[in-house]
């Protein structure tokens, strides 16, 4: 815990949306913020000077993964991960429970902890709050988070009851172990898309007082409208000068609501994943290189966008990379696609100055609403 | 045909290595020189801004792969290959038929051409003198080759002759249906490591008459003397005004070897391809990502390197990409090796003028000689 990093520099007027700066040891954060996915300390395909010339200051990192491979003394070893990963910037590590309760075999979860197998050679670990705070502490990151417990959408109500309760009290104990003062701590609410729950979970994690607070266990396969529900309801029951995360969303739409409901970070593989499948963003809405329209298409992806992709390459030569299943592809898609996510993130700051985010809102659902991409997988 | 674009500035008195430049309508190329391949339109990984700045002025497409996808028309419909590659500088193409020889199924080969399966999907194709030069013509690139046949090491001696007889022939057919006038065409040279043949072959090409002279049917197997040999002497048959261009070669030594025998310009997969493979090139000599060794090693690639990989990136964290097969680090390895050819050949011209390439040569051979690295495949 090193206290309360977070100022609000203005509030819209006609939402709940903020600009904000969350300060850390390695720099300030502009909120509201979208940070890229580095899942194994790595944002797929791109070069880190790639992303900061981009304006890129957040990145998160996956605990879960880094604790199997290289593995936390590994990373302790090199200096911690920042020099590890050679990225001077913040970072953001989450506590690994997600990835233990969605990619690991034979998960065992009692209010110790989990035990689970790895997903990539079956040998047994075990993840108590203890543990996540350790391995964070060890990977020095900026913001560390508590563990919780994400139940899938759909479970019975005991079970959800159960979520809640374990994470009220993992989060405590997360708080009770956590000393680095160079590193913040945030708790995580759950409860899903019930209200009630949702409430209960906020009221206690408060009650322990964490630097920041997330919202967990939504787009976790709930529908649309239920989410938008939970994600209003969820971010009017954290305080306003604490800054609020809403975990793994989403599309530019998504990002835009949440920002109206007072969330000022999000963090999502969207932009990352669909480049890697052949989604391009744009203004247009999304377009599939593949189509077999972009052949001889000498157009950029975006004709309005001014990534080093569009400032350089066509349609046709990202589509025939993109046949040939060069690498090359990923690297540009890529880069195309978090660039896009730096100019929403730019127009939605500038448009809560303007109070115009309802438009802005409907702009991307128009374009990015259902059907426009396929379901994440 | 453009004519002889060729001009040598310095020649070494100590060896047959000279310092040139090449003129090509998009600018011009300082020899001696290493073209990365950029297999399908593309240098595996690596945005062709990087590779601009690192200093490549002259970059190798393979024929037979954009021919099969996306095709010449595609190509054509774009504005030529450059502004699909969305590449402004030189390219060089190859005539196809080195793929067709070692890539595709079901080889027919007469003296009219060849008939071929495509590696892909099976369909059949054709390929003759003339209809290569047309490929290459509807390409657009800098610098044609005529169509060769290059036998495989060890074939009879019946078969040798043939591949002779046939080269010769097709080279004729090339330069007559020739026409781009922006468009240099440069004919190859076979017979193996066989002495005679070669002076047989180089007789007839050079009675032909073209813009540069290639060196075909090296580096397929022969035991590493024997290609030397073979370099030397197919080198020396070869016009003094005109650019010497070593198809296929090689390792550091080999290139600097070439260079001695009076070589201008050579390409090779060695650089990228050991790349994606965990193979760093160094001054020390080659280094195995792979190797325990790095897991806890904070040094460069390469400390005495400035390339954008070791200015900013470890062993350590090199290794762990490699590791989880993170796509980053086949372009952060590329570029590393890439790199290295760029200072190789910067050491080479400067070593031409101070008269040390016997030094150079050693250097290299001492650090990349047999064993050093695996058989590329």
């Amino acid at each position: 815990m090193t206290g309360n990093r977070f100022r609000v520099l203005y509030e819209d007027p006609s939402s709940s949306a903020r600009i904000g700066i969350y300060e850390t040891d390695r720099g300030p954060v502009e909120t509201p913020c979208f940070a890229p996915v580095g899942t194994y300390g790595a944002v797929k395909a791109v070069p880190h000077e790639t992303l900061e010339a981009m304006g890129f200051r957040l990145i998160l990192a996956n605990t879960y993964h880094l604790y199997l491979r290289p593995g936390p003394e590994k990373i302790q070893a090199l200096g911690g991960l920042h020099r590890f990963m050679a990225w001077p910037r913040a970072i953001l590590t989450d506590s690994g429970g997600y990835q233990v309760f969605s990619l690991a075999r034979l998960r065992k979860v009692t209010d110790e902890g989990v035990i689970f197998q790895s997903h990539l050679d079956g040998t047994t670990h075990v993840l108590t709050p203890e543990r996540a705070i350790e391995i964070q502490a060890v990977l020095g990151s900026d913001i560390a988070m508590a563990l919780d417990e994400c139940p899938p959408y759909g479970c019975a109500r005991s079970d959800r009851e159960q979520a809640v309760r374990r994470t009220v009290a993992w989060a405590r104990r997360c708080k009770a172990v956590h000393r680095r003062p160079d590193q913040s701590l945030w708790g995580i609410t759950q409860g899903g898309t019930d209200s009630q729950l949702r409430r209960v979970c906020t009221e206690q994690i408060l009650e322990i007082g964490f630097d920041g607070y997330a919202i967990g266990g939504l787009a976790v396969g709930e529908p649309k409208a239920e989410m938008y529900a939970a994600i209003a309801d969820a971010a009017a029951r954290l305080p306003r000068d604490h800054i609020r995360y809403l975990m793994g969303v989403g599309l530019p739409q998504d990002v835009v609501y949440a920002v109206m409901q007072g969330v000022d970070l999000m963090d999502c593989v969207v932009p990352t994943r669909h480049a890697r499948n052949g989604y391009l963003f744009t203004r247009e809405g999304p377009l599939h290189i593949k189509n077999s329209r972009y052949q001889t298409d000498p157009d950029p992806p975006d004709p309005t966008c001014d990534c080093p992709t569009c400032q350089r390459y066509s349609r046709a030569y990202l589509r025939h990379l993109f046949m040939v299943r060069e690498v090359l592809f990923t690297v540009l898609n890529t880069i195309h696609n978090l660039y896009f996510y730096c100019r929403l993130l730019h127009e939605i700051r500038t448009a809560i100055r303007e109070g115009s985010l309802p438009s802005v809102y409907r702009f991307y659902q128009d374009r990015y609403g259902p059907d426009a991409l396929p379901a994440e997988t």
